[in-house]
């Protein structure tokens, strides 16, 4: 693809050689001759000037002399739109492999990919183009919608519901049973795990991350949001539209998360708590039992605090041993007024 | 089945229409006419007064005037014992799926289900009516008990034995190596993985759960534990019956943990830690290493304090910024009459 | 294999009866009289005395009167020497099982063992004596070195190149996306996951950990590096050689990490930050978006801090409910001067 090609597919302004050939995208350093790149920010930019790409993306109002460019609104964006063309996800051709087993009663709409050993229960449902990648298993009923993808021994059980455009990584297990149990008799009887699970639209879902479906009630993932590797999410959560979990972060049953909420790494989020939308929980922060996190707010620690108490409390702490010794002095300075 | 069956299952004494037909179980909120569901709790009890459901299970010496109920000791429990008859979990039929392998010297006993591309490797034993779903792996030797369900994609390395009735989730790996290394010669050199590990009976296990085998001892699990999602369960490690494990907590090499113990989520137990019997151990506590737990005691932060400790502490934290000015003041304060 | 051929194949001085039969390894207290093991420290030689060990492991300048030794410099290191003899790890016969799937293109070397249930895509290339157990998944272009063992149900992503003597466990992802998005347009807009991820030689990954693709650019795990279970490492992350990460601990975007580190288990590292050479941090630390952990240093904490500052400020914190007691007294005791 041409230089001019990308400009009008970006509806970008131009600067230098069109006629320049782009056979693929790579970041600002590493970038050669045949490569698109970005720059945003000073420090990108000057960078930029030593660039051996090709072309590269820039917003309005920069300019790297010398080089090829490409002025857009938003480059990290106009590089996506670029890359969906010039190195587009690699699909395998429709149709199901001769090793998969696809039991009676199974619905699989126009151009799906069954890859090889896959494992498919009765009266499933599979959308247009949808990809089921090598290892994958779906439990009775499972309803999966259109151009998803699964990796590799995605495993989704009974019932699961995937929405369109989902992305499911490898390893990941959707409505597995919760973790629930009456304690009784000395014993733990394990509690009716009979619930559903949805994903909405667009979901992406990274590597070996674990989703129980609802004991009685459903759990829900809304549309948009985005979950890291090695995530756990249990029965009954509801999570909303457009949010990010990031990796290793736990949420406990029952827990209600809303929309464009910011969960970093490693967060653990206990049962029955409440974040509101666009709340930002801080890496390995920890929300305790039925806690309600406030619109918009930053929280850090464990128990978690708004960012800036925790910022504050966290200086203090460091200061902690002066200030026990200057209470030390203050004691024996008294002490010997009083003695005097 | 009619409330008045239901009633008798469950030795009940029941109040209003004994012939209403039940045909599953939902919460109180969401279910039905034809739903059998359960409230216990001044709350729920009142919120029962508007449930939809065919019948509603009650603690001795509630009412929910206008509603068909039935009064038992534990409802929550009862709901269980109902659920059992009314939604029994769907088995799949005896065999041996023709996509299986299954290797020489494996015994199975009767009824047991080998699903869709399941691998057991030599001198294997299974006991009868244990369900082997979707791609299970089973190295040689492993011994599985009756009635055991192991979900999609689970691995038993070479030698794994579990007991009788263990549900283990998708993805679970049992028996793989420990992470035991000496170090010499500047690098680090694999310490021989040739132990055992043991679950027993009753035991459930979470999606991608991690139970490395021994290094030159055993890794035990003890009948009843039940433990949740992602949780890592290192070489040589103890745990004794009927404990709790929640989501994505780790317990680190050799660490002994007690009978009824209760670790939260994301809960840390370092190498050669002691926990005794009934311990609760709070969300993303850091229990460090070689210390021991006494029985009952209630545990939180990193590293671990009594809970009353921790929660004074944190209070004394959060007021810590008050603190610095109080010493502040009084400094000035007793300036000024050194001054004066 | 007798005790005085142990003794010459580990150049160590024997004492007592080396005609004696060892068949086995084992730990010092359930050794049995065909066993070797080890004992190293006081309180180890002490416990030597009641062992029931065919011969024992010690070293220079320790005895155990009444049995049967070997002295050697580095009783662990030898104990590994004798165990790769004595106990040699089974490896399948080479060869391609009939239920696995071998795309065109694929070079497999001499003595590849290719297990049941595997897939292979096209382009794909496998060292000499190189095992893949049950249900590995390979994506296309994948480069796997001289023996390896990836255990069950391993998943290679297209493109991801693995050095000579690796070993994989079960459920391990290598290369999948790395979890970067654009917000634009009030949503998450997925950048492209294009880039590289390279084990070295003599890497060792846990059960179930997921390792990232690079975003534009790489994911490296250095020679000799030895990663736990359920650690999550993220794209663009470098990890030197020779490091040791403890299960569960995650490593976020673009972060650097030096050779010889150790993080213990649940550690967090955010994006961005360097860690240098033989850095300690401690369990369940969290090293903030950037920060620079210098050559050496021992952190615990989250935020981090070195270990000392960790541990005087955490005596102060048990002791904060103190101090305020006593700035209460001051107060009053001079109130009560200036009201005299």
């Amino acid at each position: 693809m041409r230089v001019d090609e990308i400009a009008r597919l970006l509806k970008a302004e131009m600067q230098g050689d069109g006629a320049l050939e782009i056979a693929g995208i790579a970041a600002l350093e590493t970038a050669g001759p045949e490569d698109l790149t970005f720059a945003e920010g000073e420090q990108a930019l000057t960078r930029a000037l030593r660039s051996r790409a090709a072309c590269i993306l820039i917003p309005q109002g920069a300019v790297v002399p010398g080089h090829t460019t490409l002025t857009v609104a938003h480059p990290k964006l106009a590089l996506i739109r670029a890359a969906e063309v010039l190195v587009p996800p690699r699909r395998p051709s429709p149709g199901i492999h001769p090793t998969a087993v696809v039991e009676t009663g199974v619905h699989l709409a126009a151009d799906v990919s069954v890859g090889p050993q896959v494992m498919i229960e009765p009266e499933v449902t599979i959308g247009a183009r949808t990809v089921l990648a090598a290892g994958v298993c779906l439990g009775r009923g499972v309803v999966v919608g259109e151009d998803c993808v699964l990796h590799p021994r995605v495993v989704l059980y009974a019932g699961a519901r995937i929405g369109n455009r989902v992305l499911l990584h490898a390893g990941v297990v959707v409505g597995s049973d919760g973790f629930g149990y009456v304690f009784a008799e000395d014993k733990h009887h394990k509690f009716p795990q009979l619930g559903q699970v949805i994903l909405g639209d667009d979901v992406e879902v990274g590597s070996n991350t674990t989703i129980d479906r609802g004991s009685l009630g459903v759990t829900m993932i809304g549309e948009g949001t985005k979950i890291d590797n090695l995530v756990q999410i249990a029965h009954n959560v509801k999570i909303g539209r457009h949010c990010v979990i990031a990796a290793q972060t736990g949420i406990s049953g029952s827990a209600e998360i809303g929309d464009y909420v910011v969960l970093a790494g490693q967060v653990g989020v206990a049962d029955r708590v409440r974040i509101e939308d666009r709340a930002v929980i801080g890496a390995q922060a920890g929300i305790p039992t039925g806690k309600v996190v406030r619109k918009g707010l930053t929280m850090w620690g464990t128990p978690a605090r708004r960012l800036e108490d925790f910022k504050r409390q966290y200086a203090h702490l460091s200061n902690l041993p002066n200030l026990a010794k200057k209470v030390k002095e203050l004691t024996a300075s008294l002490g010997e007024k009083q003695d005097s």
